[in-house]
């Protein structure tokens, strides 16, 4: 079973719009800097796989509920589980909480490319693993 | 039937991620410029709807297949047409196009609310009207 | 003597362009974050100052220079201290490092108004008092 | 003497924060477009430049100053103009004007430098004759 990574975000000024609430597609960043962080804190910086293996991840679907809006100053949680694997893919499944109420939820697709070339490659099968939990 | 508009929008530097291409969420920024600018020229200004009328729209759902990347200095067009409207709501396809290539394919969901108490509020028929051509 | 704050921040692929480096407007959201936190870090909530005292605060100048690139994956820090206060401005010095470099150098003049009629509005003693470590 | 490029922008969702205005740092991007849109208009597109010449420009030192806040919807132009020139680096003079109304001004050194060693580079003669309307 699906490890779950929680990453605490602070909303910024930066962050809103003039309707008073996170603009919509600043959620989509808040998901990737903790899909981001759980690579991190498995030991895998996408910076040294870009340079070591010329791998990237890109995002190839994406859908989101919006739910309830964030506002300023709010300190937001992303729990994030992997719902599905493939060779060149994983699914993750991604709540943006504000204590114990969804704001947000997205099921997001996220490819492993060739930086050079575009192309997919296989995600290393020591990522998969540390990312399921086994 | 619906009626298509087509907004024209460049790609500058700040779209762009170290990758090389469009950063995943700026493409929201576009469809939104492209649903704003189909109101402007139909004759509804969004912030003259929000002084007078309280409404303001919001994303309620969407989702978003990313196919090719754009890149640095395109030119590219959003496409967009209504798929669905309901007494709060409207659905929009919008495909983002460089040249005859189609790069993402969006299907997003727009609600009508009222800016104070952010409650749903009936989307006025002149608009729906408008947008569907009739 | 004015005390001084540093506050971490992790670069994302968010933050960056093309050219591969942070895009230049970006550091001044960094700036901003920084700015917002000490105070916090003082007990005064940006969120609660604009409801309970309709003020807000704004850019009025700044001057940066770019001296090297952040790039993705950088952890860096931004180190604030203020220079000059007024009855309604602050001035502060925001150098972003990247370990012992200096990445930018910045001086910004914030100004306290009224939110609803865009009117200077004098600082409260208490927060010009704790910035100052008095 | 220096010609002067005029680019008009449209203020969207996306530029605006929580306090109702174009956030600060936005400024900076509207800036950007106008001065690629002026290469651009002389014949220099920044994606070729970079390709055949491995020349990029980079933000070296900025200053700007806010004195009225732009909002959402408005159509704003920015007004450019050349101040000074040397070997490497460009300095731009650039108001955002709202009609009449000066909403902010800008002083910008622009550097060009090499795409792969990030070192400066001589800017082409046929740029600078270009800009400088001779």
């Amino acid at each position: 079973m699906s490890k779950q990574f929680v990453w605490p975000i602070r909303v910024y000024y930066e962050d809103t719009d003039a309707g008073g609430v996170v603009y919509h597609s600043q959620y989509l960043n808040f998901l990737e800097r903790a899909r981001t962080e759980w690579l991190r804190s498995l030991g895998f910086d996408q910076s040294v796989m870009a340079k070591t293996h010329q791998l990237i991840f890109v995002v190839r679907k994406l859908s989101i509920q919006y739910r309830k809006p964030a506002v300023f100053d709010d300190a937001i949680e992303i729990v994030s589980s992997v719902t599905a694997m493939s060779r060149c893919t994983i699914t993750f499944n991604q709540k943006i909480m504000r204590n114990n109420e969804m704001l947000t939820e997205t099921e997001v697709e996220i490819a492993s490319i060739d930086h050079h070339h575009f192309r997919p490659v296989a995600i290393p099968e020591i990522i998969k693993s540390a990312m399921n939990g086994v």
